[in-house]
């Protein structure tokens, strides 16, 4: 109960914010806001780390150590090895954990989840190097990413918990009056954990992606397990060996909390998904696997992979909106499940302040935008990070032979810190309207199609069919219109994907601000959660009630 | 909005009601509570309604008149009968009443759904003769449960609706610091409906459980097809009726709300379920047809067959116990989702104030408190009611052959109003433990099996096992020992059953209160929904937020 009263001011701001849904968090996501020689001793740190054995975790009855990891910014394997377990144990050492945590109350819960995110918080610049060598984001992006913004949707995930967990009195005096004499009961109710929960991480954010349902889970009672995907397993290890250190120092089983790792070449996930002890997946990662999770027949949460459209309508400043566009195509070379992919824009060009500019000259504009971004040595690296995987490289590469127009090459540049980093500038490729077969596919990476269309309307219908198909995660619209921008937005949200008009500054389409923006609407194709609803944490336990006379 | 203020203190009371679970309900059960002239003009009105076509519904395109409902009080069928559809023109409908209707602000459906329950009051009368002929449900339970209790369930599901539908701000003003500049954006989000909704009725409890998901689909802005049990539509298509008078009054169009109905030999429920543009599904009925609706790629509610015991350990007043249970295992013949199946007994008898009472002692008191309540033509009719349908009938007769000890037989008794009602009373059967196979299936109906255990642990076991397994709605539990009451309440809430002890009087585990209890869990094999958690609206809209610079 001490730590729910330290953590109680904190945890009353957050389930606030969650109804204001105002700008808030506890975690600032600037570094300078940290300890200064916090960064040095992050890479002292995984030097250390690095080509040894990962022995800092609570788990035992280890069959062995494994871990394939590669570095996007070094090209190399970081060697470092996790205990790896039978499912048969993960699974026993799961039901320990959740007897003793379904046991707790929720002020207990809460008060410790909150303080596991203080704790993680002292290990952010750890966390950021391990997600640069894990994931290739730059180091910014790896710092706030894995960081505070991910520590930002773990308490919103305990504090939507929290919300609904008290939702209902644990007790109350029930009469009625039948005229002659009261009947009276005696009611209680309590929330019941679902059982174990186990969380898929996905290579491209294996902590943001990861902690929402981990801490959803918990706060509801439910013992985790976490499968990371076995390239990007450091940061979320890092995140449970301070949550075990912290559930020991409490009196509670470290198995309320496992890492459960594998390889490419000997998945354990289907097993353990299929495992009927295993009452709930949270999973992120590529539309197949993830259509196979929903089907289970469990408590499923996806974020699968959606396409993410642009309509270009008109605007005031275009050379302000090609400039946000560029950024949002290359940040993190569009590894982003909100980065944009298809570029919609009426043959008849796009009306600005000072008139009409041609097609072309919008498509050169963009393309532009996007060489002057990666091409200036101060932003370029530190934007485009590297590219995770060898496959979508390759990706890339074979883009341009996919029927369209090239309009802009992908390239490497140099990376002065990381001079072996696999890096990849966006392609741009122009496409007609009638090649859907190309646009309507996510093609993960900085892969830019700009469709040529019939007009505003044309632009709309193509993204909503996409949207209805395939799925969405965001939608970037600029209009001056105010009709036009109601068509958009009606038509859009229609297809359960949020609009972000016109954008541009420091405002990206990418960002989803947590207890604000909620990530995924979880109504189209998608992903079937949203973080963080009501639904995202009330899934997760079920009320049941008792009578007394 | 004239509406939403004539009931905005409804609305109110129900959400605070909702909050603090005490008794609250605006609809009197009690008939005399209503008009003197009232139960007089029902008679009329069924007496004219009966073998006429129901022509007061607003729905155009019919293809033929239908109907086959048997009044279980007369033994003859009633001759009414419906328009009919092909499904192509219900879902044609459906999509221009899903239009409409999702342009209604939150505010004017609530406003026009609780006078849709103030209009349904008026016809309480109607409903329950309808009530009485089609399920055999006496005359008071006809009234109570598709009358008053049908419309606290109703108000409930509008009430949580509006509770979830305002969690989220229309719009705010987002603002980020960024040190030397704010990001501002101006933020809207809207619950945005998934689509047309079927709700499946079912033909013991047509309008009770049809009503809450039909109105937790209204109140989120989804139009509805309600199909009932072609035995038992009578009583919803009045509750139709209304409505749709009410809609074209406010100037919408009727097919926000329609009513779909076919026969036993020509079902149209798995094709309307399976039409793409159906997006949800609320279904009350057996668990075969329950299991197929769960596994539709849609948002599905349902309420399936449970299986429901009795733990008898220690009492007090071992023949007010008896005499509770008497009432619960033959009120309306047994055919409540809620009534009590199997009574769990130790060999070594019940403990009571007056000392143990043996096993033999007790399955004996059992027999005769039933004898004694059925005999009593004061009591026995109006308790019993009819038996729905002739399979049932026939499965009492059967159920003497099962393999168990007759401990007392089922027979019909004189309804003096309805000399040729279908009648029987309950079957009571003594089983060994080892006869899972028997009192492991639900046996709708009057049949109540007395299961000897070894005592109340393995009663305990054996009841946890089954509603793990089988699913139950409901559980009584008699024990005057502490820890044993723990030790009951935590396994069968582990199990997502709810628990009632010690109930004598008027207090019985078949009825579950609006606004304080939940009708079912969600959690166990009888069903995946709850009237009416937070998730029974969730589940039927999708937050979706724009974000502007």
């Amino acid at each position: 109960m001490k730590l729910y009263q330290k953590h109680e001011a904190t945890l009353q701001e957050a389930m606030q914010a969650l109804s204001t849904r105002t700008y808030y968090t506890p975690y600032p996501e600037n570094p300078k806001a940290y300890a200064e020689d916090a960064d040095a001793a992050a890479k002292s740190w995984i030097s250390a780390v690095m080509n040894n054995n990962y022995g800092a975790l609570d788990q035992t009855e280890t069959n062995g150590w494994l871990g394939e990891e590669v570095s996007p910014f070094l090209q190399v394997g970081i060697g470092v090895k996790y205990p790896s377990f039978s499912n048969e144990t993960i699974i026993k050492h799961a039901i320990i954990g959740q007897h003793a945590w379904a046991n707790t109350s929720i002020q207990q819960r809460a008060g410790l989840l909150i303080e596991a995110l203080d704790r993680i918080k002292t290990r952010f610049f750890d966390i950021a190097y391990a997600t640069m060598h894990t994931t290739g984001q730059a180091y910014m992006m790896s710092f706030q990413a894995s960081g505070p913004h991910a520590n930002d949707r773990a308490l919103e995930a305990i504090a939507m918990g929290y919300k609904e967990l008290s939702s209902i009195p644990e007790q109350v005096e029930w009469v009625k009056n039948f005229g002659k004499f009261d009947l009276k009961m005696n009611k209680t109710w309590k929330p019941v954990p679902k059982g174990i929960s186990l969380v898929i991480g996905c290579s491209t954010f294996p902590v943001w992606n990861t902690v929402p349902g981990l801490f959803a889970s918990l706060i509801t009672g439910n013992a985790c397990i976490v499968k990371p995907h076995p390239k990007a397993i450091l940061p979320i290890a890092i995140v449970i060996e301070e949550m075990q250190k912290l559930f020991i120092e409490n009196g509670l089983p470290a198995q309320v909390l496992q890492l459960a790792v594998d390889t490419l070449e000997k998945p354990i996930t289907k097993e353990l998904a299929e495992n009927p002890m295993v009452k709930m997946v949270d999973f992120t990662g590529g539309s197949q696997f993830g259509n196979y999770i929903e089907q289970l027949p469990k408590t499923t949460f996806t974020e699968k992979a959606g396409v993410n459209s642009i309509l270009l309508d008109s605007v005031n400043d275009l050379k302000a909106v090609l400039g946000n566009i560029a950024f949002s195509a290359s940040l993190y070379s569009g590894q982003m499940c909100t980065a944009p992919q298809n570029i919609f824009i009426s043959k008849h060009g796009v009306q600005t302040a000072e008139g009409i500019v041609t097609y072309d000259d919008v498509v050169a504009g963009i393309a532009a935008a996007i060489s002057g971004l990666v091409d200036n040595p101060k932003a370029g690296p530190g934007t485009l990070g590297a590219i995770q995987t060898e496959l979508t490289y390759q990706r890339i590469a074979d883009a341009k032979n996919w029927g369209g127009k090239l309009i802009l090459e992908s390239k490497s540049i140099v990376n002065e810190e990381f001079k072996d980093a696999r890096i990849a500038t966006p392609v741009v490729i122009e496409l007609e309207k009638t090649q859907g077969k190309v646009f309507n596919e996510e093609c993960f990476g900085p892969i830019v199609f700009i469709i040529k269309t019939d007009g505003i309307a044309d632009s709309l219908a193509l993204a909503e069919a996409l949207a209805l198909q395939k799925g969405a995660l965001t939608c970037g619209a600029y209009t001056t219109d105010a009709s036009t921008k109601q068509q958009i937005a009606s038509t859009m949200n229609n297809a359960f994907v949020p609009v972000s008009f016109n954008f541009t500054g420091a405002g990206f389409i990418n960002s989803h601000a947590a207890f604000s923006d909620f990530h995924l609407t979880g109504g189209n194709p998608a992903g079937n959660a949203s973080f963080a609803n009501a639904e995202f944490v009330n899934k997760r336990f079920v009320w049941v009630g008792n009578r007394e006379m």
